[in-house]
């Protein structure tokens, strides 16, 4: 398939084809997903009225063979931060879009009545029908509907009860290989999707597929990246334990964020390990080791099933685990599973969600522990609407304001996840200067702070982090770009031959000579890019800092506070 | 008595009288808590941390017989707004302070523990004691218990349920001659003393005086100030219908506010007048004339009884009824009067909080009209802080945030008050460019616009708005150093001989020579103070902005839209 940009527009319910502009050509995922928004968002426009665009870019190798390159990028002004944001997922809808010919897809406009939509992608165009019957369901309910309308081939994006409702931590859910759902997690994309009345997008490439310039090439860099991939213990880690392999590791290191960030240890860690999970895991018949996308080599995801053994929820991850258990001191992986299906089913960034608990529960609404009324809120306030549901929707910083908490753990306004910044310091200057909001996948320090890939940084020194931070943050915009998973970075950061392997796949695919610069340059662009839309929205400098209360109180067990100067952060942007 | 600073620690529940720096002594009122919070409140501290101070200043005429100079400043980083804020209100408080030779009264730090506070200031200066027999009391109750523990005298800021829960709209009130409140109202100064943990302070200035330096000459300027605000016909008009004589007058001009901003005219307009009010008024036994501070000459406030002859509540202000009514479509005054008197005694800023109710009404929460569902919600969810009541509690901003509402009337989160500005373009201006959000009486171009002091503009035209916000922004700013009520701007407008008459005052008050040129230099000194410590905070001039809806949605019955372009606004700050 020749690509083409997918243009829909739901003020006058119109859809197009468009030629790609010259100099979008050689963009994909978060590059293309930024530049668009960059390029057709006014800055200040309300992210959810009609001025804001909902943009999906599969990366640029995304739909071929290349290992690991499944990923979808979803841009747009985000509700939560008011930052331009870039969220990417596993799930199939990557591949059957590039496949399908589709560069990027265009939401914009906003229906005048009030009125739901779904949309179908085919090679041929986008469909655009009046929705009923699956409005106010949740996320697997249109699963089931939709493949029963379709097929159970169909790829799918769509929105829970909470994006219908516009909530702030509301995500996109793509459905995975198995029909489980992954997610396009963060800054609430999900109330964008729910503000132009689209409850889902279904997705149907047929036998199009992806073509190669030079495939022989192609196969020959595939293989030296895989080979990468699959030979670095960090992976082997992932595919053993999952992400979740970090609760000992980063209990262990003192920055494991416990109690609403009151202390860096967390008693219960042993309950919530990667280890208990993956005994538990293996005990009740599940899977350890499951790939999110076809063509993984790393699987890092995983079948959780319940005690009876059947199916409780997929690819929970460490960063999930940590918000619902040691930031609300909860050490029951069960419930935690429970919570992380409920969430999965209305639609919400569990990072968000989880912190935001954790404000609500130092704000006196819940108690410190109490799994049982967190599930309640979940099912009976989040999915309804409610106001304490609203509230806790809106994140984080929205509780803080709401209750008068002063320990609320946001930058942009949007949650920190697991890594306390005071006693890792370097993935406290990606909190803070990543131009999406606090989000350790922006610029993963963790990395050479903690697994030690990539070189050595000492987690509590301030030397070198600034520039671990620039320069992870720099390659991930690019990685992001290509439709790769970020967990080639450990083998891209140790194994020499990998960053080359890749970059003669996207030569290979787009008959091309990129360099390694022109990658780091991307990159740069990127990030650049990204930033000056958030000044002409109105950001500053000041807003790339971590809350106050990291510099006023020292966190247990390393008594660390958080101590940059502002010089010293904002020196990140010198490049 | 000499005047000296009054500062009360927190952290170490310490009191000091210190001498004033040479640099503040010229100061009051607004001046000096603006220079106060810009010298020792870090610009990014969170507003309800331990960083951030509340300052108490009388203005510089204030315990004097000047006419109308009994207003009370008070300055803090807003939590509403993130801006540096300054309300006044009249009440007994700023004369108490002083005579008793109190020139700032500076709280600052947090208390360790979860107890709560009281201040006693007397001319010997500040016994700080702990409180627990008022804590969760409304403020009317605090002043029936302060008055038995003191003496009627006794003068009073107090903040109810909402500011001990640090609540955005949280207001402090100030006990009137009458043992009635006067509210220092906007940017949720309530919860920075709830932060404090301060519930009350009572001020005894016993037999203190102010000291004139040339009481001759400041009788003889006294005469003429009071003349002239006496002879000015908008001080009569206020006099008769209060401030709601505006009711029917922006009616007309076809920009009140209505149904949450969605139209420029409300249907029960007449119910809720001025007009309708003076008769209701004294057809019960009030009073339709009334001062809110002894030696006000003007009255443009009143005692309001109910159907039985009772008292209901004071000082009802046009900004408080329009909110109430037009904006959530209210026309029953007596649910108004109601209403007033819950939010006065558990201290929200009317205009915040009504605002919240129409956005809340817009976000489907309940219904326009639906008046007894808003006295519900305020007794019994606000006053408790239930999720809901916290939620309207925070703000209109809030509310907008957690319904996922795209029309939110607010400047820098805070809520547009009773003048829509695309129907009243100059007073758009002020509310895109005041230093403390959207507020009108930081630069009321009402008063040229549609009254005609001062000349005239066409409301409807942009032409000279810049200029008149301008140049009231500067005068307002000068004015509220003086402790002058913001009512003398008519005649000082109109009438040659007042603003001379009142620099007389204030020169022979403290044995000085400024001339009107220094007054104006203050004024535009403020300003500039105020707007760099926003800059400091973050701010730039994109958040000198009025919301998209108003560019995008033309109003009824002028179907005028917002069409300043960012140059034209920003020209503001040439000065």
């Amino acid at each position: 398939m020749t690509d083409k940009i997918f243009r829909v527009n739901m003020t006058d319910l119109s859809t197009s084809i468009e030629d790609i502009p010259a100099d979008w050509a050689g963009l994909g995922g978060r590059g293309l997903t930024s530049t668009i928004v960059a390029a057709e968002v006014p800055p200040t426009c309300h992210p959810l009225g009609p001025n804001n665009k909902l943009v999906f870019a599969p990366g640029m190798l995304s739909g071929t063979a290349a290992a690991n390159s499944g990923r979808l990028s979803c841009g747009s002004k985000s509700p939560l931060t008011g930052t331009i944001k870039e969220c990417n997922a596993g799930g199939t809808a990557a591949q059957k879009l590039a496949k399908m010919g589709c560069k990027a897809l265009i939401i914009e406009g906003q229906p005048q009545e009030d009125s739901w939509y779904s949309l179908h992608l085919t090679p041929d165009g986008v469909t655009l029908s009046k929705e009923e019957e699956l409005i106010g369901k949740g996320n697997f309910a249109v699963i089931e509907g939709v493949e029963k309308r379709f097929s159970e081939k169909t790829g799918l994006l769509s929105i829970g009860q909470t994006g219908e409702m516009q909530m702030c931590s509301a995500n996109i859910s793509v459905k995975d290989p198995d029909s489980h759902i992954r997610s396009l997690g963060r800054g609430g994309l999900g109330a964008v999707m729910g503000s132009k009345k689209i409850k889902f997008i279904a997705l149907d490439s047929g036998n199009a597929k992806v073509e190669i310039a030079d495939m022989d090439a192609f196969r020959a860099a595939n293989k030296i990246f895989s080979k990468a991939l699959v030979g670095h213990p960090v992976s082997k880690a992932l595919a053993t334990y999952g992400t979740n392999v970090l609760v000992n590791i980063i209990n262990e290191a003192g920055g494991f964020p416990t109690r609403n960030f009151t202390a860096g240890q967390f008693e219960g860690h042993e309950q919530i390990s990667g280890e208990t999970m993956h005994d538990l895991i293996v005990e009740r018949g599940g899977k350890p080791k499951h790939g999110c996308h076809a063509g993984c080599v790393i699987q890092c995801s995983q079948i959780y099933n319940d005690l009876k053994g059947n199916y409780k929820t997929s690819g929970i991850e460490y960063e999930s685990i940590w918000a619902m258990g040691a930031d609300c001191t909860v050490d029951d992986l069960d419930k935690i599973a429970e919570m992380d299906h409920i969430m999965d089913d209305i639609g919400v960034d569990t990072i968000e969600i989880a912190v935001a608990f954790g404000v609500a529960m130092e704000g006196g609404e819940l108690n410190f522990g109490d799994v049982d009324e967190m599930i309640r809120i979940l099912k009976e306030e989040i999915t309804h609407g409610t106001p304490l549901g609203r509230v806790i929707g809106s994140g984080a910083g929205n509780v803080g304001k709401t209750y008068g908490v002063t320990r609320v753990p946001v930058v942009k306004n949007q949650a920190i996840p697991a890594y306390d910044p005071r006693a890792i310091k370097g993935i406290g200057i990606t909190y803070a200067t990543s131009t999406q909001g606090a989000d350790h996948t922006m610029g993963y320090t963790i990395a050479t702070e903690i697994l030690g890939a990539g070189g050595t940084a000492d987690p509590l020194s301030k030397v070198g982090q600034v520039e671990l931070s620039r320069n992870l943050q720099i390659t991930t915009a690019a990685i992001d770009s290509t439709g790769m998973c970020l967990f080639i970075a450990f083998a891209a950061l140790d194994e020499t031959t990998c960053l080359p392997a890749l970059i003669d796949m996207l030569n290979a695919r787009f008959g091309i000579s990129l360099t390694a610069e022109d990658v780091a340059d991307l990159g740069k662009s990127i990030l650049k890019t990204e930033r000056a839309f958030n000044m002409a929205a109105g950001f500053t400098n000041l807003d790339d800092r971590l809350p106050e209360f990291f510099t006023l109180e020292p966190v247990a067990p390393h008594n660390a506070v958080w101590d940059f100067t502002d010089e010293e952060i904002d020196s990140f942007w010198d490049f």
